[in-house]
């Protein structure tokens, strides 16, 4: 886990990891949300209505980017304020997602960096694009 | 589950419901994640730092948007295509919030309703606000 402090960022300062998204996920993700969408679970559902299987929750591919600000930008001293998100293509159970992040913003006053981010699959096919708004905190 | 068609939607439609935050949500959605920050799994560590105890991780707030839409707004023929929002106050373990979206928008053309959403917890302070798209699918 990184732990950088406000001063210690950069603008363009770039951070990203990759996750595989597996059937377990998605199950656990239904169980938390309660999201009992057939398009996510029933796999006759989503092949009739175009897709290859079931179609991973959106807000579950939303999730990974609590992973990229609490443990990579900024890591530690991360509060995340604000998201906001484009979900442009469907990911699906076995696909393998970079979540890359990169400082676009600091705002010196109230210690809060704003952050480009896109999470891309493992064909090079850009799934999700959008912006965070993150505290940097002096976490003792 | 709810499964509007996009022609029975109208602008002012409002949809609500309840849920409780749990400690098992909260190891369940760390354990998808891997996001380990400490703020929302050591109680010490967030006692030190201003909390009552750990913080609900704000993606996992996020997450309910999830069941708004795919349960309740429009239901069954949802597909989520955009998600933004402010993380305004804490959420902690035990917290129950009251999640509640409202048609603000129809996009004709393309199917797509706006909807605006807010995330009360149990003493009426707003925790969470924002807007979502949201694709009304022709499901078979």
């Amino acid at each position: 886990m990184n732990s950088y402090t406000y001063d210690e960022i950069v603008i363009g300062q770039t951070e990203q990891f990759c996750v595989t998204v597996t059937e377990d996920m998605q199950d656990a993700f239904r169980k938390i949300t309660g999201d009992l969408n057939p398009l996510h679970g029933d796999a006759a559902f989503a092949k009739r209505n175009g897709h290859g299987g079931p179609v991973v929750f959106g807000m579950l591919t939303m999730s990974f980017l609590s992973t990229l600000a609490g443990m990579y930008l900024p890591g530690k001293n991360s509060l995340i304020q604000g998201v906001s998100g484009k979900l442009r293509k469907p990911v699906y159970i076995g696909d393998t997602l970079t979540v890359e992040g990169v400082v676009s913003d600091k705002s010196d006053a109230v210690h809060v960096i704003g952050i480009k981010y896109s999470i891309t699959n493992q064909d090079g096919v850009k799934v999700a694009k959008g912006e965070m708004q993150i505290g940097v905190e002096n976490y003792e």
